[in-house]
This record gives structure tokens, C-alpha cells and sequence, in this order.
């Protein structure tokens, strides 16, 4: 039977893998990666750069790398196509999948699928996989290796918790927070947000802790009161897209309960 | 100047340590560890099983163990006094920390908190050294090592996402869940419930994926649809209690939309 790892390999830094992910590497014959496009094509070699500190490689390497390209998203369909739209990327992307699968991975051999922060979080890969084996064409056993994700590592940096004491945190999308502050919390961390949204947020009593590339040599932290911080973060953002191309950040609103 | 490290070592899996958390423990002098009473002492014990898989031992050991009994939070104090009970148990707790670091830490010396999952996540350990150095009396540096939640081990376990495609996830105590199932989200991780405040919904279109003692060998998982899994997990939960004398578990409750 086929075997499939899900391996969570951290926020960027190769040291935030655990144990468990260096044994899933180290038991992988064929890593499958996928490539988003030239942008991001800094994010392949660090992916290539976590497998080679941790795996043995020239004439010892014993893994085989198969890279494909990710399906194009059909990121113009916005607002209420949102969901639509990742469901027909997510079944072109089980299409390439499956095709690798079926074709790369020998019947006795392991493969994985390396994860960026924590396979739980805005990830579509178990999604994708659930898929393929509804469809019945390919089989396999598959698990999942926790990662740190990059909220974790985001706080850890700033050394700040996610909740306060006795209270709940939410975990949303920038997407979500363009509609309004979530009900009922006061501590929100936002994921794939590329329109800054905290910025509606500058009048309100909040404080921002924000980071991008988080783990990696490139990693920019920035906090403190939203409405004196949020312009400054507009600008480290823009400066750090314009040199490296692209960019990944999260950031976490902490909101003060109204006087 | 004294350095502080807190370790976030995972839910209980010695493998689910970083290599990070590995080096954080391996420069560190001493490690500071509190008892929280009889019934823990299994988890007394799995630290100390942490450090042993991952530092020398016997003569050449090179770090000391710094063992205190944390003081008793005052549990009674229900309902609206929670946080200030939480506030004072933490002043407590304070106390002993400066003590801990001003008699047992030398000036050029290492020491390190080891917190279980993530110290991001309903710890107070990151509170309490902010507040002793507010207080002035001892100085220090620290820093974060972001830890695998057992929120993530869960969910990794179950093979299942936190948050579905571009939805939000709330993270939040039994004793909120209480209050109401939480407003704008439909997925719910639940820690610190004593109570199975999950069977208050059990009338819902909700699955649960709950676990216990999360990568340990006396791992306990179900998941379901709730009304027929909350009585299976009540039943597990009241044996694994009995058998162990305390229980560590978490869950998530995924709602699915009303027709």
C-alpha cells in the first residue's frame, strides 16, 4: 500500500521542524513539490533547503524530488465566488495529485507532501487527498505530521500569547475581517490577508502584532497601537514585496475592552 | 545577564519537540519545574522523560533540575470571579518564579520553563515573568519557543483541518462554551473543560473530533456526529480518569449549516 506523510515543516525556519517531521523526511522516498509560479519560486528553494539540512544528499540521497505546477487560482472571482472558486482550484489540483501519485510513487513506497507552518491551518492538501480517495482511482494510507504554524512562530516572536487569560482567540482570513470585527472576541489573528485590512481598524483601541517571512533570514516583526503602527506596517510591507516579489505575513488584533 | 528560555515541548509526544525546543534545552542550566500536585505527577514525570531523550544524563549532565510545588489555584471561585482568582493564583505563582530564578540562576546562566504544547495557548507562564519584571526585583532576558499545540496534535490525529475553506476557527475554554455556542463561527476548539460542556449541544448538527493525553501511549481518540459520540466519549473519559487519576483532553466541534 501506498503511503502518503502530510509533514507541517514550520513558518521558514529548517530548526522549527520537529522530530517526528525529520523521521517522516527521512522515511520519504519521493517528495512531491508544487510550484506556485515564478513569484514564489523562493519558496521552492526553501523547501529545498529544509530537505537538504535534514536528509543526506549528492550520491547518499536516496529520496526522489518530482516538482509540478500549481493550477492557476481564479483569484478575480471574488466576494460571494470565493468558495467556489478554491473548490474548482482544489479539484484541479486533486487532478495533478492524483496523476502524481498514481504515477510517481512505486506501490510499496512512501511519498509526502511538505506543508508550509501546520497542515491544520488554511491548507488544502488533506482536503485535496480526501478527494482523490473519494474518487476511488488511486489508493493510499495517509498521515499527518503537525508543524509549527506561522501563528505560532508569530507570537512566539513577539512574545505574547495568543489569547488572554480566560478568553477566546479566533483564527480568520482577511477576507472575513473586511466584513466586520468578529463577534464576540477580541483577540483575532489574520491569515491571507493581501489588502491590509487591519487599516479599518486604526480607530479603534487595538494593538497589532505583526510579522512576515516569519523564521526566515528575511523575517520583519513589527507592534504596538494599531492607528501609529498600521502605516508603518503598510510601508515595510510594500518595500518588502517590491524587493523580494512577494510576501507572507500574519498578524494578530488585540482589542481593549471599551472604558 | 540571565537568560530565560520558555519551551514549548509539544502535547506529549518527546518527538513532537522542534529541533529548536532540542537546542533550547541543550543550552540550558536549569530547568525549572512545578509540581502541580500528586494526581500530575505523570506529568512530572513525562517532562523529565523529555529531557532524558534529549540531553546527556548521569555524569555527564550538565544541567540541574530545580523542582517547586505550584501553588493551589482557587478553583470554587466560579463565574465571574474566575479572573481575578486566575490573577491572584498567578501572583502566586509569580512569587515562587522570582524566587526560583533570583536563588538558583546564576548571572551568566540558562534557565528554561518547559510548557506543555504551545506557550501561545492558555500558559500563564509568559505572564508571569512579564510580571516580575515589572516588578523590578530580578532582571533577565527570554525568549519563545513556539511549541506543537495540542490543539494541532488533535487535529493532525484526526487527519482533519482546523478551519474549513476561508472560514474562521474560534479557540476557547469549556467554561465559554457554556456561556452559548460562540457567534460568526461554526468551528470550535474547546480546551480546560472539566465539564463535557460538549453534550449542552448535543441536539446540534455537530461532529466532534476529541482526544486525550494526546501522543502519549495512553492516547484516547473518537470523533462523530455528537449526539451519538458525546456518551461514548463520556464513558472513555470517566474510565481514562479512574484509571489515571486526571485526564488532559481538547476537542473540536464542527457545525455543519442549517437546512
Amino acid at each position: 500500500m501506498r503511503k502518503i506523510h502530510v509533514i507541517g515543516i514550520g513558518a521558514g525556519d529548517p530548526d522549527q521542524l520537529t522530530l517526528q517531521a525529520v523521521k517522516a523526511l527521512r522515511s520519504t522516498d519521493v517528495f512531491f513539490i508544487l510550484d506556485k509560479g515564478e513569484v514564489k519560486s523562493d519558496l521552492v528553494q526553501l523547501r529545498r533547503d529544509i530537505l537538504d539540512a535534514h536528509l543526506p544528499d549528492g550520491k547518499d540521497a536516496k529520496y526522489r524530488l518530482v516538482e509540478a505546477r500549481d493550477p492557476e487560482r481564479d483569484r478575480a472571482a471574488g466576494g460571494a465566488g470565493y468558495s467556489p472558486a478554491v473548490g474548482d482550484w482544489r479539484s484541479a489540483r486533486a487532478n495533478i495529485y492524483e496523476r502524481l501519485i498514481a504515477e510517481e510513487l512505486g506501490e510499496d513506497e512512501s511519498g509526502a507532501f511538505l506543508v508550509w507552518g501546520d497542515p491544520s491551518l488554511y491548507d488544502s492538501t488533506l482536503g485535496i487527498l480526501e478527494e482523490i480517495l473519494d474518487r476511488g482511482a488511486v489508493s493510499f494510507e495517509y498521515d499527518v505530521v503537525p508543524g509549527i504554524s506561522s501563528v505560532s512562530a508569530l507570537v512566539a516572536r513577539h512574545r505574547t500569547g495568543l489569547n488572554r487569560v480566560a478568553r477566546p482567540v479566533q483564527i480568520t482570513t482577511g477576507r472575513r475581517l473586511a466584513e466586520g470585527f468578529p463577534d464576540g472576541v477580541d483577540d483575532v489573528v489574520v491569515m491571507l490577508d493581501a489588502h491590509q485590512t487591519f487599516q479599518r481598524y486604526a480607530d479603534q483601541d487595538i494593538d497589532i502584532y505583526w510579522g512576515a517571512y516569519i523564521g526566515t533570514p528575511d523575517e520583519i516583526l513589527a507592534s504596538g497601537p494599531l492607528a501609529e503602527t498600521a502605516p508603518r506596517i503598510a510601508e515595510l510591507r510594500e518595500a518588502a514585496r517590491d524587493r523580494k516579489g512577494w510576501i507572507m505575513d500574519t498578524y494578530l488584533l488585540r482589542r481593549h475592552p471599551r472604558d
